[in-house]
């Protein structure tokens, strides 16, 4: 075994050639999608006319292990893969602890954040089909950036609805989206049925996700070779991301090295999903055991406080139905600065593992995680992005359990992202402008009251 | 000679373990630095009472080739370095060029750029001596932020005067220093006698870098513990920047590759000085010949249509002075969005090269620059800086040149930073709303007509 170095990096011999479909050794298979109208199962055709054919197949597989990666995506992999599996020496330090702390760091592309693994991937399968183009939502714009500069790579057409108030608030990234060549409206807009209805009826609105979900797949649905891609919580999203996870486990095997605790932040669940996706394979064949901890904000705490439950995947009720734990698709979490995190319910994938006693989860309050953010950022150099702090400030806890107890746990988590588009939420913690909100259980009560009826 | 893969990292055992000083092969050293009272060379003992002593005795050392790199920067290096060279393969096919094309990718660490190299060094020394904290100023943010970080590594403190126009219109980079612990100070302030004074004059200013540097200096000398600190234009700023120049080297090397010329982008010469640096050594001592070209905007063309004269370092005319090409201290740019590339004059090392005919140097347009970065981030996938988008500028026209002649000529840019903080400039150029704007011969002639008169 070679010594540890601070950072490690794959070869691109090393680097992994397959996806891994954690589906496959699920006992308890996640729940099918349902037909909102019908609450029969999706058929693969129902859904080619929203998402490209080969995505359907990858949506519905749950038994095949292995997806070959395409040569062209491993090709697009070159540009900023492998990421670097850090050993957080520094914070160690920092903490005292006898832990070995190690990141898996996803932020060093221009999207900021893991988000591009599968937006790649959808585009290329998109470009595949022959598809002239594909339309998706963003909120804070981070999934609209990455699929922005796959589409450019590829030379497909990119039209991203972007909610109004953030189109309005954060021009940043509507302007990296622009660099990349993609269209950005803001939603609603008059360019869509269903937006123009949304403006009669509500003038004046800032727009919402579940709105600009709606128009993108609208437009998706109605124009001649376009189809509708989405960056998280589908079961083809985790698929992709697991390239996360499998580089980490090679990276850690490289060198001998056992994880104690692997910890993720998850809000749709695909970083989670794809970073723990070879360790809860090992666990799931009972191989190996390992503690799986998900980390979300105490504001929209779907797994910790939600109801596992049929529900519609967006709030305008147009989607799909999915098994998950939920919050309810009308629940609107209190504005917080983890933008990537307020999504009402959680992977299927993740939630039936939830459900089957495999993981863990924890909520944290917002502030607490950006005081460990910056902990992080003054000895890790990295300024991390709120999302991910959630995950540090989980592994820092853990961490400082073990200088109590003098264990020498490894802990590994996933730094998903870059705050370089967040300094607004930064700027309101350094002032002691930042406020926490947990929603009450009458909230939430109100909000699981309104889940659709199943029979 | 092994496949030569996308992009080069050195291995630990590979690093440069120390810096090259330029001087030490040049024929004509730098003209020294003068008492702007005397107009005698500055000694040591009137330095060290700005700068830390080690730093003196590296800024006036023209004959010493290596410098040690202490152990606990090399530590600190870990976190960010070696940075890739990465074969822009995408951008040769995107151009149809027989070119092939090189960039040293100085971005990805938190600073966004190639100034945390001597930020970390500068920083190291004071902390060695024992002093309590440093004093800078800054621009758009930078430099200010990559000194935040490396203050914050050693615990040191560190007290930032930014441009007041940029401190309020900026906030982003703000926000990051304050994450990092600094104190950031728009300037003019009243914490200054300087300060005082000015804003007495001219209530209601919004600053100027001037203005911040003396403020900066001022605290600096007057505080015990305290020293200031400088991001560019330094032949010790050179010599820590020539890390960038000594990895290059090493990748190049590591595959056989001999580049024909090297292209970076110019404004007080750090990243110019420090990628060139062992190119331009074998240059000197006959080893080897390279076209190396600096490029800078054409709304301040220090080397291509500036003076070779002694002028201030700074606005202010506080600062000692320095021989190189020069706009005159007084010379304002006009507004554009390279703020890096906005300083009047130009490192000694690289004007006493470029007058001795061992450099070229280039001017280009604004819009221009733009234009190149867009090309660049949509194949490449990284979103430059636009001081970084001139040395892009100038690849791609080379680059084109060969495509007609056929060539295969190698070619090594230095890619320093991202422009994640200039959206602005972005947003400005998909609008259309960017202007170019060059300086007529009577705009040069006025500010050439205060250089300061020497006997």
């Amino acid at each position: 075994m070679s010594q540890i170095p601070y950072k490690i990096y794959l070869t691109e011999e090393e680097m992994p050639k397959a996806w891994y479909n954690l589906r496959a050794d699920m006992k308890n298979k996640p729940a099918p999608l349902l037909n909102p109208g019908t609450h029969e199962p999706m058929k693969p055709e129902e859904l080619a006319g929203v998402f490209c054919e080969e995505l359907v197949k990858q949506e519905l597989d749950n038994t095949t292990p292995y997806f070959d990666i395409p040569e062209e995506i491993l090709g697009f992999y070159k540009m900023y893969r492998p990421s670097p599996l850090v050993r957080a020496y520094c914070l160690e330090k920092k903490l005292g602890t006898p832990a070995k702390i190690y990141y898996k760091f996803e932020g060093n592309n221009t999207s900021g954040s893991h988000k591009l693994n599968s937006a790649i991937a959808q585009a290329y399968y998109a470009k595949k089909q022959g598809l002239k183009g594909v339309t998706t939502e963003t909120g804070a714009g981070q999934w609209g950036t990455a699929l922005s500069m796959a589409c450019a790579y590829l030379g497909l057409d990119c039209k991203v609805y972007m909610v109004k108030v953030s189109y309005e608030q954060k021009p940043f990234r509507r302007e990296v989206m622009r660099t990349y060549g993609a269209s950005v409206t803001p939603s609603p807009s008059m360019e869509t049925e269903v937006g123009k209805k949304i403006l009669a009826e509500h003038p004046g609105t800032t727009g919402s996700l579940g709105c600009a979900i709606s128009e993108a797949v609208e437009v998706a649905t109605t124009t001649e070779g376009y189809r509708y891609v989405l960056g998280s919580v589908l079961s083809q999203v985790l698929l992709h991301q697991s390239i996360i996870g499998l580089e980490t486990k090679a990276a850690l095997d490289k060198y001998g090295i056992k994880p104690d605790m692997i910890i993720g932040c998850a809000g749709g669940g695909s970083n989670l999903g794809g970073l723990i996706a070879p360790f809860m394979g090992e666990k799931l064949r009972g191989e190996a055991d390992y503690r799986i901890i998900a980390v979300e904000p105490a504001s929209c705490p779907s797994l910790t406080r939600g109801k596992y439950a049929y529900d519609f995947c967006d709030t305008g009720m147009v989607c799909p139905l999915a098994k998950m734990y939920t919050l309810g698709c009308g629940f609107i979490p209190a504005p917080n600065h983890a933008g990537g995190l307020r999504y009402h319910g959680m992977s299927s994938v993740l939630s039936q593992l939830y459900d089957d006693g495999l993981m863990e989860a924890t909520s944290v309050k917002q502030t607490d995680v950006f005081e460990a953010a910056e902990t992080f950022a003054r000895v890790e150099g990295i300024l991390p992005a709120p999302e991910s702090s959630h995950a540090i400030k989980v592994a820092i806890d853990e961490a400082l359990k073990c200088k109590e107890t003098g264990e020498e746990k490894t802990i590994v988590f996933g730094l998903t992202g870059t705050g370089y588009f967040d300094m607004v939420a930064y700027e309101k913690f350094h002032d002691g402008q930042m406020t926490d909100y947990i929603p009450t259980d009458e909230e939430l009560q109100a909000s699981f009251d309104k889940l659709p009826k199943m029979d």
